[in-house]
């Protein structure tokens, strides 16, 4: 479970969902097994009061139903919350933050752009929200420049499959679209709100760095950044820090991200350092002093409030707005309703494992769509919309028709469990492999991605 | 008047202070006079009136007698307030702050540590406050080293003679102690509280760091840094800005500066950007990795806030707490009841102003201590205390036998107001003259001076 925005745990109504759905679970079993009048009016009591409570701490009736959709998903940028095993519903989360669609017009507007197929995250709605995209487009055929930013927030040394879905998208779009890419390593917000030193925070950075760089990023068109390093660098970077610090209010921020007045004063200013990479003129080595090269940010849609804050204040302070590509949350191993967590190593597939690691996490965490028995599961087929292991399939198993095939027979039962299980981890063991590889060759690159210098970037504007 | 927190006018106290001493005028005069019942009575209504509206905004009597204590005088860093026209009761505001009186003893250590008389400014009680200066001899006599920090809030290019005194007196201290000295420019501050834009707030820097080298500091010894700049320059400063925003909450700030919710964050956030320059790592290119230098802060009081902050932060951080010396507040020429305004060119000698300005100024604006006739003058003597042109000459003429003498001549009659300002006349033009002519010298050493480089200093520690 993700954590709360001043880092307690904020499992309670999960927790909650969880102990009404065994309670249900054990009333069933003892209404099944005829159990005494006593026993079971007891399980009842004790399974009205928990809804009670759930009703109380959510402030709506509890719903056992995963097909009834889930009005009280919470997504900030500390927190991830769903009551639906499919997990968030993101159709109502674009209604929610106002954003929009990423719908079939769009994609093949990018298709025609580039001339290129359009990435699988696309084609299958894991980047399923925008801001502004068919102004990059307008841009991008008017042979205007813009450029790509995106960012990792180094808590530890491991880094997941997860984290590598925005880094994949953005690789695809700095190759199709031959753009430049600016990579932010928040080690002060994660040494602001972890218990870490500024050198560990530091560290972190440089080891997520070489996964980020094992990803294939073009090293002419790529400027990895660490907060704590590039502030001291650069020319541009603090100057559109303190012109954001001007035009947003306690009163705002206190809004958006839920601080309070005993949350210390870096995290309250934390969402400007943020903001800034948004506008080309903090990277006076690629930009100069051009302030008005298009931002596209790709991110998971927990990030989109620190940019909402950001396109609300770039018109006051004279600048383009940032468009945004949103990806859906890539699931926990154990179920939809979170996001990961690194400091659980079962709940998910870290990018260190080995293929025997790999293997016993699929076949032991992966939680099942499956029925309880084989010969059920032969009759009804197993449900895809909560499958981890399929979901897992849907972000790495690129091969379109092999997807449909596997989502055919997982459905009608011609597919069981297992043999599921074992797809993914036939796709992810060799992933992974490769991945360790490459990270080991550009280990030396690391200095070179993080000076700031020119990068190959026309300017013809 | 200074500007309240926000920036607004805080005139009101000070306001009905002049109202009721006007309205009590008016009173005794009527009396004097034998005006109608009526009129007189009506008066004195209007006078019980403003006074009652004086302690509904102040909590306590109008007190119109000058003896009396000031009670109600009050200092932060944008609002400085006293009823009293000999200027805040500075012994009070010593038990207010927790800070300690320079005395006799420490100014005599001061002079065995450095084998230096003196400097007027501490003879005299203009640097009357410090905290922590013995901890600093301790180590200065154990040839430890220590470094001093000042500053200045370039807010416009007009700099006075009041804006010089911390300048005056560290370039003493540098000189006597021979130590470095950095001086921040916080034009990100006066960017965050005024309505200017950066270039302006770095424009103002440049200039008045022209001033500031005027006054003759070490080019070998003395680092000038625009915050807008350093920050963008230094491998230390921002990550010990980052430090100090982990340890300070927003009630702190709220409690020690007054802040709101509808402030924006660059504000609740810039206390720390005042107090990274007391640890020493924040300028490695003088003190490379070094955390433990001491830090010894010469300023006007109303700045202590800051550094309240700063020492309560320092242990938490593993770093010294910087030592203070404290300076009064400077006259405007209108009384002592306020620190001057750069906005209004009346309320102080400039350091751009001709010879003719400053004989207009002091003629015309200077508060006289003396009596309404050049017979009551001659009789009963002037009152030093309260006029502005014995208070100017106490900051610019050195000589203390000819002061006193002044003193005794004014007090008893023997020298009349017209005579008094002529003295100051002719102390402050080649003064200014001679400075005027400094800046002109050094204008091409500013780019040195605010280049980030070693500067000498010794390390044996």
């Amino acid at each position: 479970m993700a954590d709360g925005p001043n880092g307690e745990p904020c499992a309670s109504p999960l927790d909650l969902f969880n102990s009404i759905a065994a309670q249900g679970e054990l009333v069933r079993t003892l209404k099944a097994e005829k159990a005494s009048k006593d026993e079971t009016d007891s399980a009842v009591k004790m399974l009205l009061s928990l809804k009670m409570s759930y009703k109380a701490a959510m402030g709506e009736d509890y719903k056992a139903d995963y097909a009834t959709e889930a009005s009280e998903d919470f997504v900030d940028p500390w927190t991830v919350w769903t009551s639906s095993a499919k997990g968030i519903d993101y159709d109502k989360l674009i209604v929610q933050f106002g954003s929009s669609k990423i719908d079939k017009e769009l994609i093949n507007r990018i298709e025609r752009a580039t001339g290129q197929r359009p990435h699988h995250f696309l084609r299958r709605g894991i980047f399923f929200s925008h801001r502004d995209m068919n102004q990059v487009l307008d841009a991008y055929e008017n042979k205007k420049p813009f450029y790509l930013y995106t960012g990792r927030g180094p808590s530890s040394e491991a880094m997941h499959v997860g984290h590598l879905i925005p880094f994949i998208f953005t690789k695809w779009l700095q190759d199709v679209f031959n753009v430049p890419l600016v990579v932010q390593m928040s080690d002060d917000e994660k040494y602001l709100w972890k218990d870490l030193s500024l050198d560990q925070a530091y560290s972190y950075t440089i080891e997520n760095a070489k996964d980020i760089i094992a990803c294939g990023f073009d090293i002419n068109k790529t400027f990895i950044f660490s907060d704590l390093e590039y502030m001291g660098m650069s020319s541009g970077f603090y100057k559109n820090v303190v012109k954001i610090q001007k035009h947003v209010t306690f009163n705002q921020v206190k809004g958006i991200f839920g601080f309070t007045d005993s949350d210390c004063i870096g995290k309250i200013s934390f969402p400007t350092i943020q903001a800034a990479p948004s506008f080309s003129n903090s990277f006076p080595q690629i930009f100069r002093d051009k302030t008005d090269i298009q931002c596209l940010i790709p991110c998971a849609i927990d990030q989109d409030p620190y940019f909402r804050m950001t396109r609300d204040t770039a018109p006051r302070i004279g600048y383009p707005k940032p468009a945004l590509l949103h990806s859906t949350f890539f699931p926990a191993l154990q179920g939809a309703q979170t996001k990961m967590s690194t400091s659980d190593p079962n709940s998910s597939i870290f990018l260190t494992d080995t293929a025997k690691q790999i293997k016993t996490k699929v076949n032991k965490h992966a939680f099942s769509g499956g029925r309880d028995t084989v010969e059920e599961d032969r009759q009804f087929g197993g449900n895809c919309d909560v499958d981890v292991s399929f979901m897992y399939l849907t972000f790495f198993l690129e091969d379109d028709d092999r997807l449909e095939q596997i989502r055919k027979d997982y459905s009608s039962g011609a597919m069981l469990t297992g043999e599921l299980k074992k797809t993914l981890i036939d796709v992810m063991q060799p992933l992974i492999a490769e991945h360790q590889a490459r990270r080991k060759e550009v280990t030396g690159m690391v200095k070179e991605f993080m000076t700031p210098q020119q990068l190959s970037f026309c300017f013809d504007t």
